[in-house]
């Protein structure tokens, strides 16, 4: 896939004010990411930041559970600034988009507010006081979208959605339940991505009953469901033509198959460029094949 | 004088707001220089601060023409959210100098917003882009206070005032019109130190005929003013009780008496610590005989 036909819709679910600074903790990774300048040892982040803000912070006791590094902050501060002076989110990102050079569209899921609450034994947590702060440890009891009824998708995901020149649709192997389920909760996604015309294909998060990465199968346990490829199926029931699992999972193909959801076998363990590359191809040309058949 | 009984009333129409952040320059030059951790290269900000906060903002095409480093930021940061959360000004500023086990009380002229502006040739210039951005070279033309009129003095500030406790009040070699007026044009203040039964004490910023540092002849000229000890005599004639000026303007020692202030020669040119001092305890020393006189 050419980097400029790739638009990639991102949580912001999980943004928060900080220190009265807007920060979109999705958007900066992917925008980091693209424009080749990530962290790659915190997975979050800048490369070659420093931490003269924390520290000075620190020293004149501010909260310091959320670190932002001093170049990161750069970003964050001018966001801020721009947001308030009337400048759409989906605005602010393009413009960082092209400034890094970066091809592909990136494209909040809103322009409006939208926040992930976690529902815990604690009493409900913001995503990152829960996601960070906490490290995932209190139990979960559900998830809400706050602000979701009252979003909407921007001009240009409107337009990418139901202009029908979309090849495909990609769910990744995120925490459907964190980072997919706030993008679907705004109104009007499920429905356009239902209708595009083009097939839905989403990549398992989940391996032999774990999580490939994050505290996907700590919460699917905790919200009673078990952890399995083919409960991200059912999850994703209704919205997907085809799912992504890993060959390990082989066994789940039939269940998964009658709920009327197409199923590839591939590896879907990434350790490493190469592999994050060959899922890649593969979910592509999964997708293709779907197109294919649905003509 | 033991820190423990020094009040420093310090002008904030040069704070401002950049990128939504609420910046004080004076108060926070102050605040580092008593806590030992001022930058004395630049004159402004923290010592061994870092950049990268600027330089990354730069590379996102956000303004650089103010400063800020990374831990000054912090200061900052945490200012604009407290602030923000209902705290006023000089409660923040009075943490900080605890923090940072500062013995004197550094307290702004007001809690309320005023800020100083230059009419001039290309129309009226917040301070610092007066200041910082055009480095002073606009031709003033008058000076606003904005804001002053519904702005009063703090509760702190009107108990020291008005106490009865005060043993001397020192106008320090600042520029009356962008350092010092700001502070006068407080409803309240000007008529209080009037009043308060100590002595007020200036120094000159001006000698044989040119500032000590920084506009303050420059702006005297634009606005038709002679540029001497005199005409800073003039101005704050009716506020003060003594003028301490340089032994080089010693020829103007009668012109002064005249308007009805006390004049006391001495070096006032600062160029080491010593000398900083020295005229300390001249001006200390000045006011004392000045109190007793008065008594």
């Amino acid at each position: 896939v050419p980097p400029e036909e790739l638009a990639v819709v991102v949580n912001t679910g999980d943004d928060f004010e900080h220190f009265g600074l807007h920060v979109s903790p999705d958007l900066d990774t992917l925008l980091y990411t693209l424009a080749g300048i990530n962290n790659p040892t915190t997975g979050w982040g800048r490369d070659a930041d420093t931490w003269s803000f924390m520290e000075a912070l620190e020293e004149i006791g501010g909260a310091t559970w959320f670190r932002l590094g001093d170049k990161d902050l750069a970003l964050n501060v001018l966001r801020t600034h721009t947001l308030r002076s009337g400048t759409t989110l989906s605005k602010f990102t393009a413009d960082m988009t092209k400034r890094w050079g970066i091809a592909s569209r990136i494209i909040p899921m809103s322009n409006e507010t939208v926040r992930t609450v976690i529902e815990t034994e604690l009493g409900p947590l913001d995503f990152q006081d829960y996601f960070v702060r906490r490290r995932c440890e209190p139990v979960a009891q559900s998830i809400q979208f706050r602000g979701a009824s009252d979003a909407a998708p921007g001009a240009e995901l409107q337009e990418i959605m139901t202009g029908g020149s979309l090849a495909a649709v990609i769910i990744c192997p995120s925490n459907p339940y964190l980072s997919i389920d706030p993008i679907l909760s705004v109104p009007g996604i499920r429905d356009a991505l239902r209708r595009c015309g083009a097939p839905v294909v989403a990549v398992s998060p989940v391996v032999s009953g774990d999580s490939l990465k994050g505290p996907t199968a700590k919460i699917m346990n905790e919200l009673g469901i078990i952890c399995s490829a083919t409960a991200i199926a059912q999850h994703y029931r209704g919205l997907i033509n085809g799912l992504l699992i890993d060959t390990d999972d082989a066994s789940l193909e039939a269940d998964i198959a009658n709920l009327g959801i197409a199923v590839k076998l591939s590896n879907i363990v990434m350790r490493s460029a190469e592999d994050r590359c060959t899922l890649a191809k593969t979910v592509v040309q999964f997708a293709g094949e779907l197109g294919c058949r649905v003509k």
